[in-house]
């Protein structure tokens, strides 16, 4: 038996383009022999719909969907996600359901174990199944499960041929070991092989990094679909029960490397299915909007990022030649506009009312908003989306001005610590530079009073992102993180900056989520609330 | 016996000011000879925590806090709410617990039923309790349910002589009649009196509104405590249990009353809480901002709201008439700044990029958005927090600059839709003139062009606000909608502009919550979708 694994990047709410490209695919599958064609949780509508999921002309759609792809395809044998109404009257109202298209026949098989994912919240839409059927197909009894969490009481009492598994399993730098030992596991406690088809494209800031396979009864990964792309693949089952390698046929990349591409496919999707072609960006000479530049020329085209010098009084010669040599190094298109002007007449303006008081935060964060506003209206004029280039660092303490560097659509790096900036851009200019040494190298600066470092009022930013990371990702309090070596002192300063700027991050643009615990996500503490004296 | 309620406004994560008032409320309360004293869920911390309860400092804060309360009201016997450690290793780390203190005893009553709330998330912290032990206190069989919604199956069993509910029930317009009747049904399924104790007081946009009560057997309220303030009052069991009252001592208010009363409560914790005196916000002459400055004076003292008047050219006389007489009417100080000259300064420092291209919808944004750079200035510079005026036509629409109508610390009117605006400063209105007739009679304006209206590119408030209502509050489609007696092109145009403006709604201001369906809360939609062609 040969089963074609579909691992393809759905459009939420997007019928036509979605039902559209189930049919192209399942053609394709046809003309290769498949006997069978596999598609992704929920592949009819994308996942996460979330909301869309409560109105009832949605759940309509997806019916009308399936119906269509059913009458296509009459002849092909489709494995496909769906919703499905609940109508036992008992319990949340949908089902989160594969169905089974054959010649008329239909066969739907619910979702046992729902995500516990607190943001994609599956359990305020979706009631769980409680029980399996299998489907006989071709002789074997196939067991199916939505999500690779498949309940082993329920799937080994079935004792199945073969495991398929439609799931729409989102990225994180940790989550490809993860989700290959899981369902290494799987396959083991079934002695069956394992099938996993993923769906790929990102949802906003979820991105779906693909990474399909087909894993045999005794545990090993015998194939693999590609990570971050689009691509359907034939798996021959038969080959499949007797594979005899003892290693797997996976490739896992480095940290840093599949989080360049997460974040290429996060930047190309958001454009793309929000009806973006062009991206605009600052331009400050700074390590953020250079790394933000190539990344987002490299998804949407040099051509259509455009960087925007905008120099102050406080502007260094290097920052604005950096810049320069960036844009020119990637082919980006580059403008410049002084603030000079507008950032006097803000002073004048403002002047009746502040009355000479001293150069304060005040006129550090006003270049900041004239920049925004200049930006904006770039943006407004010609339709190119402003990227944000805040990175998690910044974001946790608060080093950035609300409705001046917060701005933007998308925040490219606001999972990745200043750090793994660094890191990125290195790994970047592994072969040549591309981004300028200089701007690497350089001590990080805002560049709004002279001489300013971040270094003046951060501690160094490898003690910063280590307190960060055991505070946001690993849950500690100060005194456990003062137990792993540092000052308690500057731990809870830390702590209490993070805590205190709730509300700057409440307002920020959403991030391309690569941790497992990206602000705008997992994480949720009081705006207003005390933390250490 | 004698029971005191205390429903007092607690400080997130303020352990030193929540101690400090627990205790001396116990104190007032022995010197008026009470039996006991309840406190509301989660007392000791404030409710709702969220991640603060993943911190280990933060349970030993919480357990501290209760050592020193036992410890200083020795005598007093004490309900009190408080997160407890789940030590049985299986499920959530955390038990929601009211912990009874007398005399160095201690006694432990979990939570059976946790929140449904979606926000509130409280099954992701804690593990419910599924079987519950009386209290046997002064000759009574006392049942202690966190929360109002008490477990019949479980409690019924245990038949208590009286039952006492310690709750943190947030406010909406319609919760007052919902939770009366809940907690008068329960009396009666319980057939014993029952005591409902609630937090009182706004944590950032979630508004506790007090309201606890007495209730007998019979299903009657006999005594209750006001909402939006904080009081301690005092229930005889024994005539409680007596009681042949046939109705209720209660007063219901109006809806526009209700929720006028929860602004107030709202500006003024976010203010007091976060630490901030002083408000300002740009003052249009239009009604939003007319009506979050009348409430702003109301809370914070008229002296303390600084409003701004920005001109520019398309402003018209009335406007500037109707702000500066709305000022002067409440009291408050007023400042005007001309936008003009940044206008145009903006204008050249694009025009090499804009090249003469024709005024459209950037230049109407720049107008917004030089307000809020000047906004935030004075922010920044005199510590006053920027309050945000958009009403939730407006949030719902996109009608609205990001960054520039958009920006702000706390959004006042994000949840009354703009007829409620209009009903509000009526009611306001209704014994002497203190926002402008002006102000409520002209038609809705802009004014970022010559003679704009909302009217020009929303359809009539009336209209809009009825499918926005249907479609938000009450989950309906376009056809459900259009069923109702709207046309199907207007509904869906509605609705489309609804689902692509999710992407503003983002990055909004945090909104004082009055209905049952806020942004920010228990909505959550994709901010790329498709809906509608």
């Amino acid at each position: 038996m040969k089963i074609a694994l579909a691992q393809l990047n759905y459009r939420i709410g997007d019928f036509e383009k979605n039902i559209e490209k189930i049919i192209d695919f399942a053609q394709i599958a046809r003309l290769s022999d498949a006997d069978l064609v596999v598609f992704s949780e929920l592949a009819v509508c994308g996942y996460p719909p979330f909301d869309l999921l409560k109105m009832n002309d949605f759940i309509r759609k997806c019916e009308q969907a399936v119906d269509t792809i059913a009458e296509k395809c009459f002849d092909i044998p489709i494995l496909l996600g769906t919703p499905q109404k609940n109508s036992s009257g008992k319990g949340n109202p949908l089902f989160n359901t594969a169905v089974f298209l054959h010649q008329g026949k239909r066969k739907y098989f619910g979702k046992t174990t729902l995500s516990e994912n607190i943001v994609l919240n599956e359990k305020h839409y979706f009631e769980p199944t409680t029980t399996i059927e299998t489907l006989d197909f071709k002789g074997k009894k196939i067991a199916i499960s939505i999500g690779e969490a498949v309940d082993l009481a329920i799937f080994s009492s079935k004792n199945p041929d073969l495991t398929i598994i439609l799931s729409a399993s989102c990225f994180d730098y940790t989550q490809a070991e993860k989700r290959a030992e899981t369902i290494r596991n799987k396959a083991l406690q079934l002695q069956c092989p394992l099938l996993f088809v993923n769906q790929v494209g990102a949802q906003t800031g979820f991105i779906f990094d693909g990474g399909s396979m087909a894993v045999s009864a005794n545990g090993i990964i015998a194939q693999s679909l590609p990570f971050f792309e689009e691509k359907m693949d034939f798996v021959d089952i038969e080959t499949l029960s007797d594979f005899k390698l003892k290693t797997d046929r996976h490739n896992h990349t480095s940290k840093v490397e599949r989080i360049y591409h997460a974040l290429i496919l996060g930047i190309r999707d958001y454009f793309e299915k929000s009806g973006f072609r062009k991206a605009v960006l600052g331009l400050s000479g700074g390590i953020d909007s250079a790394l933000v530049m190539t990344l987002t020329a490299k998804a949407l085209g040099a051509q259509n990022v455009l960087g925007v010098l905008m120099p102050s009084r406080f502007s260094t010669d290097h920052s604005v030649n950096d810049a320069v040599a960036l844009a020119k190094k990637l082919g980006c298109p580059h403008k410049t506009i002084s603030i000079e002007p507008a950032f006097k007449i803000f002073q004048e303006s403002l002047n009746p009312i502040f009355e000479n008081r001293p150069f304060d935060i005040t006129e550090e964060n006003l270049q900041a908003r004239i920049r925004a506003v200049l930006l904006m209206a770039i943006s407004n004029k010609f339709g190119n989306m402003l990227l944000n280039t805040s990175n998690k660092s910044e974001c946790a303490v608060g080093y950035g001005t609300l409705y001046g560097d917060t701005c933007g659509g998308l925040s490219v790096l606001g999972d990745l610590y200043k750090t793994e900036v660094f890191e990125m851009a290195r790994w970047i200019n592994r072969n040549e530079e591309i981004i300028p040494w200089n701007t690497i190298n350089k001590p990080p600066s805002a560049e709004l009073r002279p001489d300013q470092k971040d270094c003046d009022s951060l501690p160094d930013y490898n003690i910063l992102d280590q307190i960060l990371f055991q505070h946001i990702e690993n849950e500690k309090s100060a005194e456990e993180i003062s137990n792993l070596g540092f000052e308690i002192t500057l731990v809870k300063r830390v702590l209490r900056m993070v805590a205190s700027n709730e509300y700057k991050r409440y307002q920020a643009a959403p991030t391309l989520r690569v941790s497992p615990k990206a602000f705008g996500y997992e994480r949720h503490f009081p705006i207003v609330m005390k933390l250490y004296n």
